[in-house]
């Protein structure tokens, strides 16, 4: 192994991004990878897979059994109990996004920014068997969509402008940025946003800020967070949209008193 | 930032290492950490963390807030996700181990082996206020204890004494080595071990090898597991320890049928 001048260089931040793109390849769902699924899911070489593997399982965090299959280390039972606990909706909040869910018929679903995307980090999934599938942790295109225009006005004003062109050049649509500027300024103007088909055909997303008023003790999040609904556009009828609006408005005003997950204050 | 040779020296392992380190410094109980305190708790110099800091919030993992404080960030609500479903203890185990509790007064945990330590991967606690209390995720030595002997025991014969040896090195205590292996060789013969104040004083640990009949088709884990009860060493007189032990053993063969946490098959 060859010695390197220090550990903050590129390599050493490259190892640490490269690391955290293994363990992504790993889901409730694929808790066993063979080093040959690691490398096509990550579309690393497959020396460096290994090496990772190796300085993984070397910190507990994965194991690398006998089979040649890796899998979940001890490493992560303390992580995960820490980032639940960050991440968790508090129980009044996540009964009100229940109910909500109840009363539209629809997904409810939490987002903030991270980075040029939009991640869901809470939700309560609508009890109808069509109905719009998101995991918490799962991140969607700031590009497009009601959750992304309310979530960017929620933006400071002297950063918005650089932040919108920045998502629009990510998005690889060209002429992505003057549409997602009029999205951004009309859920500006009119305090909500709805959005049809724009992410994936025949869906439909509502979405209100979330506006905590601290003038009564309510605690602030550190940064922007939006209350959406998701569901089929065909029950999102012109009729039922205005009550819609305000069934969301209503638990978003609750559940900024009720609280948000932890990890956003 | 300097560039340098690949990614994979020991510069992007140390990294990776490092990377950990600073996530372990959080905790439930922790969920947001200043730069000082982070520089603290892992005792890296300050700009390794702020550098290590930067990588973690630039992937998602942190999120570095205006305020200076550290939280935890959107990428570990998937990664929680996948680490809960691998360690989740299958609900009849589980209710059998609180069985077990309740039926000894003791907390119940499994353990597993990490490296030189063992880990906490499941746990019902002990009705008393009185009570041993470890949490998931939990290292400890794997120099002293029943639940040491008995999980040592259970390591293929030709790789025990050199494991024995290192686990005695990496205690730091002078003569660790053959008290240790007296009690895994105890342990081998009897089937189960029990320890005295080893760890720590007062507390007593009485632990039973997990030994599926894969004959009517249980599986098997992938390595080896011990079950334990743990509690004050006044609860375990010698009138009482011949029923636990046949208590432990009877959970024991039970959760070997019902199933171990899916991260461990």
């Amino acid at each position: 192994m060859k010695s390197t001048a220090a550990d903050g260089d590129s390599g050493g931040i490259r190892a640490v991004s490269r690391a955290f793109r293994v363990l992504q390849a790993f889901s409730p769902e694929r808790m066993s990878l063979g080093v040959a699924e690691l490398v096509r899911e990550t579309g690393l070489p497959r020396t460096t897979v290994l090496r990772l593997v190796e300085t993984l399982a070397a910190e507990g965090v994965l194991e690398s059994g006998p089979d040649g299959q890796v899998r979940v280390g001890t490493r992560l039972i303390g992580l995960a109990a820490f980032s639940a606990a960050a991440w968790t909706v508090p129980e009044p909040s996540l009964a009100r996004m229940r109910a909500l869910a109840a009363e539209t018929g629809e997904t409810v679903s939490l987002y903030v920014r991270k980075g040029l995307c939009r991640v869901v980090v809470g939700q309560a999934p609508s009890p109808n068997t069509l109905r719009h599938v998101v995991r918490p942790g799962d991140e969607l295109p700031l590009s497009v969509g009601s959750a992304a225009y309310v979530l960017l006005g929620l933006e400071a004003p002297d950063e918005r402008d650089v932040l919108i062109d920045r998502v629009a050049a990510h998005s690889g649509t060209p002429g992505a940025a003057a549409p997602l500027r009029r999205g951004v300024a009309a859920a500006i103007a009119d305090g909500w946003a709805i959005s049809h088909g724009q992410r994936e055909p025949g869906n439909t997303g509502l979405a209100v800020p979330i506006r905590p008023d601290d003038s009564d003790g309510t605690r602030v999040p550190a940064r922007p967070v939006v209350l959406a609904i998701g569901g089929p556009t065909v029950r999102f009828t012109d009729d039922k949209i205005p009550g819609f609006v305000t069934a969301v408005r209503r638990c978003a005003e609750d559940i900024a008193r009720t609280g948000l997950p932890p990890a956003l204050y």
